[in-house]
């Protein structure tokens, strides 16, 4: 199709199939001319909406795929406007049209039908349909405020008709209202049971209308959302993700490098009956290896204490967010339970709160040291440093150390060889 | 402080410090009334500008660090601005201001000091100032297009004197001339030599105006940008890190979760003489604990042939990119020698090019499978899928199977138990 369209001997073949489609119909015996000029211009209308502007990537493969998710007609002339070729292409709908509206004497019913026809294909064409979808997207917004959704992410929430944000999995530093504020339209909050159960509420008519779904950090970041993605791929939704800065990625602020961090872990609330301590063994992996490790810490909102979920009251307890002391004060715990020399009181980690906000703060040291440091408001999340840090990384992490001689000391016995 | 503003009584204690600043003065036997009032003047302005707006934080640290980085003026009434203590503190300076004029008998040059220094101090408290900093960005960029910025890197950029775009450890997928037209100003291409051995060009005057340093990905990618930080550091530049999308969290998008993620490793080139193994110990550690492991490919810009090095021209070769079939022909080819079973022919493993952009391409299958699948354009990256993998990363992976009877068989096999 590319290639077709870039000879321009191939505009030839363009007007000869709208003669072979005039041919075949009046072949046809029972049908009038008039008709038989009417289903011409829908035939070829109808197939090169299909062609032009609904199938996307090439018939063949060859070129990289670099083509996949445009349609035939974004990718004339690169996606340059107003070029020879396009004019020819907007030219022959129109020409078929007259011609038609001519051969069927003014007919109005038969003038509705190709002018209809005609305005579709023609709208499809106009440089502000470029690369316009209908779609669900969902969009991170980063970790700090309003301002750190990505220029692309506000145009997509800016023409959308409903915007959910999700409000389980991590927080936003903000309310809704400034976002609100900030985009001059609803957002709907998406809490656990709607976006686990009721998934098809969010993507009712996403194949009508846009929809965007605001995610704090990157859309990857939690299970649920590839969910969603996953049930709109069965919906033949089309789905855009919209990427930003997460937790996972912003972590590289303590001043380890990303490349050294292991498998990261999820801390959670140890209550009087359950006591986990299954991350241990994570942990444990990666200390072998001498990498980092990334511990997540707990959220709970929208819980219920066990009374309330017992008696089948739908009250939910106050929102708590795990702060650094709790999380280092359950690993000694657990360390002091298992004895494996992992997370001893000595050991050197990092707590972080707030990261990537303006508030952000990280201190160094050892676990013992940052059982009493204060962090202030949430998130909060910890790294345990792996026995692997490199110099350079010890040399940025020591701007944050609780007690700078301590930290020189016990990376130079245990960390950095 | 923020204690004594807060408390309405504590305005007193402001008048009341006037009045002992300018006893303290008249005391002072060879300083005239005149000059005293004006002495009084100053000292209050130029203490109350240190005091409200130059110290950060606040003296004593019971609010959990999240005023860091804050002014006390800012910090005022949780940064609300026209409150009445926020009037008031504007008011003292301009009735002292006035009391001076009318005691130094309006002398023009007494009149030309006290203005100077109200104007200052009233400048400083202006809404449009709140949290105005001169300072270094370090602004990712996000993986994409220009639109890929933040809302607040692309303020932060607006507001620069000079901009630097680091082009050597990921390129942009878009030329800088349309970054320079987006932004409306020059941007500057930082290569390696000026980032690691003239960082001091790029910090010049870094603490008169704001400078922008725009990196591909997110900021912490690279160890070189942590060098650059820790460079303005000791310059006592102050840094904000705009953070950003980077393929460290936005290779979730293969379907895989990022906390399954070991340490992620960078394959080079191989060439003639250097065909350096030592990565694969580190997937090999990775897949030992059933982890899965990111391939970072190598990039090769302004690298000069061994023959031009030897001769010392300065001639640079065309820019390389590593695609996925070199990358797997290279683990295949070490797999032949260390016949260690931890990437096999039909090892399971993910390609992926350009992740984030509107031309990401995604395919999954054994090793030997994706040798021959043609990924278009730079850049690529490689997932090689970990024994852990978990069902639900497998149903999302097989949307990208190349073979999906293969891939499920090999899943069902050596993966998900």
């Amino acid at each position: 199709m590319i290639i077709l369209i870039h000879v321009s001997g191939a505009w030839l073949s363009c007007v000869l199939i709208v003669v072979v489609i005039k041919l075949l119909y009046s072949l046809i015996p029972f049908i009038s001319s008039e008709t038989s000029w009417t289903l011409t211009n829908l035939t070829f209308n109808i197939s090169h909406f299909v062609m032009f502007h609904w199938l996307q990537g090439t018939p063949i493969d060859n070129n990289q795929g670099a083509y996949d998710g445009l349609t035939v007609w974004e990718q004339i002339d690169d996606g340059v406007q107003f070029t020879a070729t396009r004019k020819f292409l907007m030219a022959v709908p129109i020409g078929l049209f007259l011609l038609s509206t001519h051969y069927t004497h003014y007919d109005v019913l038969q003038f509705a039908i190709n002018f209809c026809s005609l305005v579709i294909v023609l709208i499809a064409k106009l440089p502000s349909m470029h690369e316009v979808r209908v779609m669900l997207y969902v969009i991170g917004l980063g970790l700090g405020d309003e301002k750190d959704i990505t220029v692309k992410g506000l145009e997509a929430v800016k023409s959308s008709s409903r915007i959910y944000l999700e409000a389980y999995t991590s927080i936003l530093t903000i309310g809704k209202e400034k976002l609100e504020e900030y985009y001059g339209k609803e957002v709907v909050i998406a809490d656990r049971e709607m976006v686990e159960s009721e998934s098809d509420v969010i993507l009712a008519d996403a194949d009508k209308v846009d929809v965007s779904f605001l995610v704090v950090g990157d859309p990857y970041g939690a299970t649920t959302h590839t969910d969603l993605v996953i049930r709109a791929r069965e919906l033949n939704i089309p789905v855009k993700v919209i990427h930003n800065a997460s937790i996972m990625n912003a972590i590289g602020a303590c001043g380890l490098q990303l490349y050294n961090f292991g498998q990261t872990i999820s801390i959670v609330f140890f209550t009087e009956t359950w006591r986990p301590d299954s991350f241990y063994d994570r942990v444990k992996e990666n200390h072998q290896i001498g990498l980092h490790t990334l511990c997540l810490l707990d959220i709970k909102v929208k819980e219920q204490s066990i009374e309330n979920m017992a008696r089948g009251r739908l009250i939910y307890e106050p929102p708590r967010y795990m702060t650094v002391n709790e999380a280092v004060e359950q690993l000694l715990e657990i360390e002091e339970k298992r004895d494996e020399g992992i997370c001893k009181p000595d050991s050197l980690a990092i707590g972080c709160a707030r990261i990537g906000t303006d508030t952000q703060k990280i201190v160094a040291g050892t676990l013992e040291e940052l059982v009493n440091v204060d962090f202030g408001g949430p998130l909060h999340s910890l790294v345990l440093i792996g026995s692997r840090m490199h110099e350079m990384e010890a040399e940025f992490v020591k701007e944050y150390a609780y007690n700078l001689d301590t930290f020189n000391a016990i990376v130079k016995r245990d960390y950095v060889h």
